[in-house]
């Protein structure tokens, strides 16, 4: 496994072998599911995967294809979808054993069927934590089994990791994109706020949840956001071979105290090359309020989740795993005073956060997680990524190298809101300056 | 007074009036301020009244004209400000003993300045019940000071019926434009919701609070909405002489057995006019959830009203009045989950409201009241009209006659979403019609 694999391994390289006939959507699958085969009764990625559902797509795309017809961005490309997102035919999980033993959804998600019409193969469903929130999942960390691949989107960053699939769809609340992803060793995207469709994903607080892509590239996070975000010119130019200078915000105040100290040298590092190719480093202040900014960030998480769970939780206390019953035990118990102005206070901090960038800064810069991934017993601290889950800002994590017991390290890079496009231009900028480092 | 004046008592009718010389901002201003001294002290229209500042402003619009400089539509024209709004240099006592004790404001609300950018002359601030909820207010119904003129932009809807302002800016949570409006004969406009700025206005419920325009005509509604929503065009054109007909949908179980009979008998004549001018009448049925609408309405208020005044009313519990004390006590004991079920039915109900319409239907009809202003000891019910501030739909009122008792009655038409110019020209065609029965 390396951090960032051969173009032949991404998406994007997938979808042009494809293109000059070297491959086809079918041999793509079949090795997808060898590696499947190989490694995932160690890793348990997998909820379950749809082999001949995907071999039959596969046979259909490689068709039209030689009849000179894709669908778009991601046709024959082999995708996997975390188990609270819904795709027809297939139980949607959740990570619950209630959910678990519940009928199929009877129709995709909206952000499956857009998926699906941009040519992608859907492959299986990948774990989540039980409702995407802490109770550690059966999934473990393709580096070294021994250690949690992050949460709660763990089977998408995991899979992607081993190369069971060249990219996955996650969903962060907290931290649940971004920091399985950096645990792992691969890119992950949250998009600005309300840009990808959360219709048909099992929610835990709506004014928090984002769904997003993980993938191995800035160019395939692109690829698939392009499709989740309908962007009407289709993908964006991430080539940049003439910009200057990248102006780069270090955020200070923002849980330094937090960070392993392993992590902090390897970003100095990294900010020493991105110095050296030009670009300009500021440290920047958080804005005013970020204090108070995780007791309401978890406010509002578990009043979303205990409104969207009371009734059955009230039946079925006993199926719910500890940590999310404790989540839904304190949501029951706020007040709707408090709520609001949680709420409140979110919207302000969301304006503010962005105004942070005036208009000197390309994007903001800090750590992805505290430190690499512990141990499986928990999912690891989500404190640098539920900033971005509150404030809507759209973030890219990319690896930048492995602390000395061999776990991946990332950085996280925040744009402003609805600059998704430009931040996936500075992260593409950033990831070739970093992955030769 | 009459329900629909002569067009020289409208702001139009004055615009066009000192457009062509034949009158000034400063008469303008006199006459108001006289109307004012004739009746206000049995009326109780308005908290302060800006002599000196409105007559100075007067001279500056009519010196401005003079040399052939306009601001825009409401250039020299009167207006009053519900108490709740904050004006630059005055108080905003919101109905409160408390907050009437508090420094002047020391800038304008949002849509203060766009009013004042358009040309508009403040004359003052106009009577709001206590917070903007529904303890009486010393204002009376100026049809008849026995009588209500309805709530919370009390003192906004006596104001333009005595003819002290031809133009007044309300506001509305529940019923607080529609209601006093039709109680006192003239017509009300309440907004789209989000489309006009609540930046400066003290809120009940941020989630239901629409400021908007009470005046005389429909034409005088657009006139000031095109301003509060800064529209691009300026104006809309009202005149449509080519309609054939309009195509109204009289909405069923919609708190019919409310509705005064004399109120219904008044509405049926309308309906029978508009018929004969062409109009086809369809009867639809509300939405279904429209049964819990109310009960997660007062939630939502309630509790809105609860986190803006918790710290204050834990202090000052004794300087409130006894129906927001108990609207705040209420809220106060709403639990998170509660009222983000009642956020998630507002927003379902929201789009079920707009499906409504589907291709066939122009506007939607309702009474604008249960019946005609009760006695001063209420200021009635707004059954009517917390639906339309739930969903966030535009609403026009319409006088369309009297009651035996001599008090005004009024039809209540509702929009699509951002429909608001549709709405106002389908409410143009209909005044028409109604204003010649």
């Amino acid at each position: 496994m390396k951090l960032y694999p051969e173009r032949s391994e991404t998406a994007a390289g997938m979808a042009a072998a494809m293109q000059a006939g070297l491959t086809t959507s079918v041999q793509i699958v079949e090795t997808c599911l060898s590696r499947i085969d190989d490694r995932d009764l160690e890793i348990h990625a997998w909820v379950s995967v749809d082999r001949d559902g995907a071999l039959a797509v596969a046979v259909e795309r490689d068709r039209e294809r030689a009849t000179g017809k894709t669908r778009g961005p991601l046709h024959g490309i082999p995708i996997g979808i975390k188990d609270i997102v819904d795709v027809e035919g297939m139980v949607t999980g959740a990570g619950s054993p209630l959910m678990s033993q519940g009928p199929p959804a009877d129709r995709d998600a909206e952000l499956v069927g857009l998926l699906r019409n941009a040519g992608a193969v859907i492959l299986g469903k990948t774990v989540t934590t039980q409702f995407a929130c802490f109770d550690p999942p059966p999934t473990r960390n393709p580096w070294n089994v021994a250690h949690t691949p992050g949460g709660s989107s763990s089977g998408s960053a995991a899979a992607v990791a081993a190369g069971m699939c060249p990219v996955a769809i996650g969903s962060q609340t907290g931290g649940s994109i971004t920091r399985p992803a950096s645990f792992c060793g691969v890119l992950g995207c949250k998009p600005t706020f309300g840009t990808v469709s959360v219709d048909g994903v099992v929610p835990i607080a709506k004014s928090l949840d984002h769904p997003g892509p993980i993938a191995r590239s800035v160019e395939d996070l692109a690829m698939v956001l392009s499709v989740l975000q309908s962007w009407p010119s289709g993908q964006v130019e991430l080539s940049n071979e003439n910009r200057t200078a990248l102006r780069i915000g270090r955020l200070r105040g923002f849980h330094e105290d937090l960070v392993d100290p392993e992590l902090k040298a390897a970003i100095d590092q990294s900010l020493d090359s991105l110095m050296t190719a030009g670009c300009l480093v500021y440290d920047i202040n958080v804005p005013a309020g970020f204090d108070e900014l995780p007791a309401h960030h978890k406010l509002i998480m578990a009043a979303g989740a205990a409104a969207w769970h009371r009734e059955r939780f009230a039946e079925h206390r006993d199926d719910y795993g500890p940590c999310v019953a404790s989540l839904i035990e304190e949501g029951l118990a706020e007040s709707a005073t408090d709520y609001i102005k949680a709420r409140e206070h979110q919207a302000v901090m969301s304006q503010r956060m962005n105004s942070v960038f005036g208009d000197d800064l390309d994007v903001l810069l800090t750590p992805a997680t505290i430190g690499p991934a512990p141990d499986a017993s928990s999912t690891g601290n989500p404190a640098m990524n539920a900033p971005w889950s509150y404030t809507g800002l759209p973030t890219v994590s990319l690896p930048i190298g492995f602390s000395e017991e061999g776990l991946p390290l990332s950085i996280q890079l925040a744009g402003r809101l609805n600059g998704d496009s430009e931040l996936l231009r500075a992260s593409a900028f950033c990831e070739r300056i970093l992955r030769t480092r």
